[in-house]
């Protein structure tokens, strides 16, 4: 016997008749029928452990009680693993992912950099017998790892490293040393009070020399005992905007020895009587940070739209204010106000995802030739995954905050969940290459590009330059060509603020930096254009039913317009734009915003988020909105009893005081 | 005997030959030495009660512990109320506030809507005979109150509130009832667990007609026990993204009677027999709602303020990277890409400061014809108050964002206090009218202004065009007219979609909602306008040094520029800006950079906020940012083990366990 099921019934209206088959989307965004099945099944199995959920959801928690928390459910997680039906190492990446691991560990993962850098490290960069080792210690769990690299006074610039690993010839070990505080590792996730080895990365120092930065093996606690090892500082560094149960930690040296063979040597060596030997080839990592960003845009991607999800779905129950006098109060979805801040982001949710695969298609198709030698396909490769990596996080940051600001003051609730996918969404930004060194990054290869007529496929633009009439259609493949223009336009303008700035008789790194702000537009509008190109090719490419590709080529048109609109400077300034075409645009914009805003609730149903991992009242399935939201401020601890001890405590006396 | 105070030797260059009189600044934005002198002395008599300091940050306590910690200290201060240097109304001003108040009640006052909401209410909606009965309880504390209007479904729209009271003649009594779920009072800080009295709005009924929204006086709780009355639903309603002691909670009426005298009655009655007397004049309320968004209008910028100086003295401690190959790391802060995200919210915080100050001062004068009955003026600045609420908040908070992640890491790091500022200032987007409503507000003065030809003081420009050859001059006057054609060029284009609308058929209601997008542009536009001009005209009227005004000079045409280049398609398209004039205004914006790059921490300390005030290691005055930042992270409780018990409990089980 089943009981009746709740529905909104503004939600069930939205889901009427609707044009397109949602499990189309949802395929396509698996990458799969099969891909979808299997994700389900291990969603089912994952989320109906009842071991696995909270019973005082963690907002509620003191920070020490979060980490033992979580601690407690990410244990619980890795013996499960044997018997997930999705296999160990799928289960793993979902797991760390935004999308059903944050269901279970919603404040972060305290072992996670042990499967996310730790292994990975020793693969890449341990040799067969470092790896035979420790590697089946690693994936048996007998040892949980960190990657320690960061340092309290040093992140981006590698080479400012201060930790130091001295090379005594005499006892074949080295001797890792913090020469100062601000050399202290600080950061590494999993460090604080959980990882008991890390690789570390230090200067290498050999007969005097500094060798430059390696990874080192280093047991940093007792395996039995959990205690620090002699010489080793370790501890967590405190609360934070997000991740808190990621347990950050700090780790010091006082002359600790470690052997010779706890160098990882698979790139390096140094013999026993302290000979450094060379690397051969450093250019693999550049392939390792491509996959990690590539990671990245889809887990942003993954968190922008759960953010989607919850402010559509509370739109489309939440009535407010008046449009007709004397009418009902609307959905608020019904507000073109509403619209324009909801179904950019709605949009930028497939833009977004279909650049990612894109840069995740050209790299496996350049892997082919890099595994046969040829090197030449990375570093563009490399530029575009910083750029994307860089646009992803800032702009996904940036909806996620309209998403929440939509929903007013329910959206500023913990319980909505914005505030913690935003602390997830925003951290991308600083992570694995700050945005703006990247932009920088970036900006460098375009501009040498441009000047010397040589680059890579995505910066080919820049070297065969459009021909004929610089006209404007508005068409999706003429508004591509407007974003090429500006994306031209802008390089042009930095190399002129830069080749100025050399007239002015600066150095060339003064130069450089003094066209700092030129630059780093450039970078973006690269960026810009590669998913603008990468979201109209993608829809021309797919086998699509004519329904869903409609649905889609009109989020695709809404999203390209609204980021010329959003920055129609660039476009009158480099794009040939008049005011009659931005007027044009206007107008076409608002068109797709009614247009698109009764499939607003299909289209994120589609997502195929479920109520567990969206984690939030304001967005779960059936509507149920303010029941949902009474029954969580029901869980909270203040509301066990009527009156807390601190009225007798505090409150009452001054009540009776007289002041 | 004092001891040597250090100070990090680059804050010390910094500091050295500073061109102007910092005391000069401080003074100019406290209002005057006087000011000055009062406030440091209020500053020291608070700050040095050792009793009012956090064992333990507050970051580190369960949600509960957080709620009881600051309601001991909020008692405390009320307490020291009677012996403040500052006397006890601009104490509390000063505790009520983003300033002092937040050094001491980090995560928001418990008992602030008592003197913020609820005391004001009683004074402005109470007869004489309703003060007499409860305003010295209130002023002595005897009582704790709080004000009670949003409603979990019910928000901005006042009509909305489900809340009712229905009077019974019978017995002389309301009676009070919430008929939903949704009409449950939902929001009210100090309502959870705090107050026991509460001005609650609700729904008239008497004689089976509805009168609308009333205020009327409710005892919640027992004056003794605290336990809530019989009929009295009352909760709080859990963790939010920031201020999180401020005790928000909710209140449902389950047929609760309370005499007819709790309705207060200064503007409207009901009389013994049900008979409901109409108020006389409403337009009063208006003048509370402009004061009240002057201060927030205060209040988010000296958390911007904060945020800037935190942001700006670690840039210049920070080092990073290489700019000259071989030299030393440079400080962060000689970037140009770190002073484009430093130096306009720097700039901005003057900007805001002095359109807010000036927005007062036409408030205070028309203050003086309102009390001569002229009422004419209120409307012209209740639209100003709106649009400079809705701009200064949304500024602030995104200035606030890109300076807390022009820190990296360290600024995602609690401590650093940008996240909890950030979390009081995005607040202020929503509530006190939340900004999309507001701007659409704005916009239809605007829209009624432009077409009737008529308005008040801030809206002239749409009436008296301007006049001549529509150049383009980028002196600071020249580029305040290119602001003001953007303001009436948005106008216009939103009155012409509008009439757009109106020939497709639309209703004027849907015609006004279909332009809800450029109505909203143009709103902005105007309120920038408003502070751009109070900007510009403030530094000439008043009386500086050569030297300070120099330097607030080149803030101020900075702002000014840097507004246009983030948004140059608006002035394209309305201001009659050419790519050459961009292109100049550019080269201005990167000089100015340079120009005032030398100065800004001496800026900053002209803001003379106390270590406490900012509350972080990344801002403290002496720079010595890396022993604070370990210092902190020293006191949480799970660095007071080496080892937590959750690896006995969790992590020994895993790791023996053989996987």
């Amino acid at each position: 016997m089943t009981t009746a099921i709740y529905e909104n019934p503004d939600l069930k209206k939205e889901r009427q008749n609707c044009p397109f088959n949602k499990e189309e989307i949802t395929n396509f965004l698996d990458g799969g029928k099969e891909k979808t099945k299997e994700r389900r099944e291990l969603e089912t199995y994952i989320l109906s452990d009842k071991s696995l959920r909270d019973d005082v959801p963690m907002e509620y928690l003191s920070h020490a009680e979060k980490y033992a928390e979580e601690l407690r459910k990410s244990c619980l997680l890795m013996q499960k693993l044997g018997d997930s039906p999705a296999g160990q190492v799928q289960t793993l990446r979902s797991l760390m992912g935004a999308g059903l691991g944050s269901a279970i560990l919603k404040e972060g993962n305290p072992i996670a950099l042990h499967y996310v850098m730790f292994i990975p490290a020793l693969m890449g960069q341990g040799t067969v017998d470092q790896q035979a080792k420790w590697l089946e210690k690693a994936y048996n769990l007998n040892i949980i790892g960190t990657y320690a690299q960061t340092e309290l006074g040093h992140g981006t610039f590698l080479r400012g490293l201060e930790t130091k690993a001295t090379y005594d010839p005499a006892t074949k070990e080295f001797v890792l040393e913090s020469p100062s505080l601000t050399a202290y590792k600080w950061w590494p996730g999993s460090l604080g009070k959980t990882a008991n080895y890390a690789v570390v990365m230090a200067q290498l120092y050999t007969k005097g020399k500094c060798e430059g930065i390696h990874p080192f093996m280093v047991q940093l606690r007792d395996e039995e005992t959990h205690e620090p090892l002699p010489g080793i500082m370790v501890g967590e560094i405190g609360p934070k905007l997000g991740m808190n149960t990621n347990d950050n930690g700090y780790l010091g040296f006082d002359k600790v020895r470690i052997p010779r063979e706890q160098l990882l040597m698979k790139h390096s060596q140094v013999l026993e009587d302290g000979t450094y030997v060379k690397p051969t080839n450093s250019k693999l990592s550049y392939a390792t940070m491509v996959f990690v960003r590539v990671v990245v845009c889809q887990d942003v991607t993954v968190n922008l739209r759960k953010a989607v999800t919850i402010a559509t779905r509370y739109s489309c129950v939440r009535r407010q204010s008046e449009l007709k006098p004397g009418d009902r109060e609307p959905q608020v979805m019904d507000y073109q106000a509403q619209q324009h801040k909801l179904l950019p982001p709605l949009a930028a949710t497939f833009g977004f995802q279909l650049a990612a695969d894109h840069l995740w298609n050209l790299y496996n198709t350049a892997n082919n030739s890099m595994e046969q030698g040829d090197m030449e396909l990375l570093p563009d490769l490399h530029g575009l995954s910083c750029a994307l990596k860089a646009l992803c996080s800032s702009e996904a940051a940036n909806f996620v905050e309209t998403c929440r600001q939509s929903c007013g003051g329910h959206g500023y609730m913990a319980c909505s969940n914005f505030p913690r996918i935003y602390g997830q969404v925003t951290a991308a930004i600083t992570y694995e290459g700050e945005n703006t060194v990247l932009w920088l990054q970036v900006a460098r290869y375009l501009v040498k590009t441009r000047k010397e007529k040589s680059g890579g496929l995505s910066v080919k633009y820049l070297i065969d330059e459009e021909k004929g009439p610089r006209t404007v259609q508005t068409t999706p493949e003429g508004i591509v060509k407007l974003y090429r223009r500006v994306a031209v336009g802008l390089v042009d303008i930095a190399i002129a603020e830069l080749e100025n700035n050399g007239r002015k008789g600066y150095a060339p790194h003064d130069a450089w930096n003094h066209a700092a702000v030129h630059l780093i537009k450039a970078a973006q509008a690269h960026a810009r254009l590669f998913v603008v190109e990468s979201f109209v090719d993608s829809l021309k490419g797919t086998r699509l039913s004519a329904p869903v590709r409609a649905i889609l080529s009109q989020l695709c048109e809404l999203f390209i317009i609204y980021w010329i609109l959003d920055r129609s400077g660039d476009f009158f300034l480099c794009a040939n734009l008049k005011k009659e075409d931005l007027l044009q645009l206007n107008s076409k914009y608002v068109q797709l915003l009614a247009a698109i805003r009764p499939q607003a609730v299909n289209i994120v149903d589609s997502f195929d988020l479920r109520d567990e991992i969206l984690g939030s009242p304001l967005g779960s399935w059936d509507g149920n909105v303010y029941q949902r939201l009474f029954d969580e401020a029901a869980k909270s601890p203040l509301n066990q009893k009527n009156v807390h001890e601190s009225f007798h405590k505090y409150l009452k006396p001054l009540l009776k005081s007289n002041l």
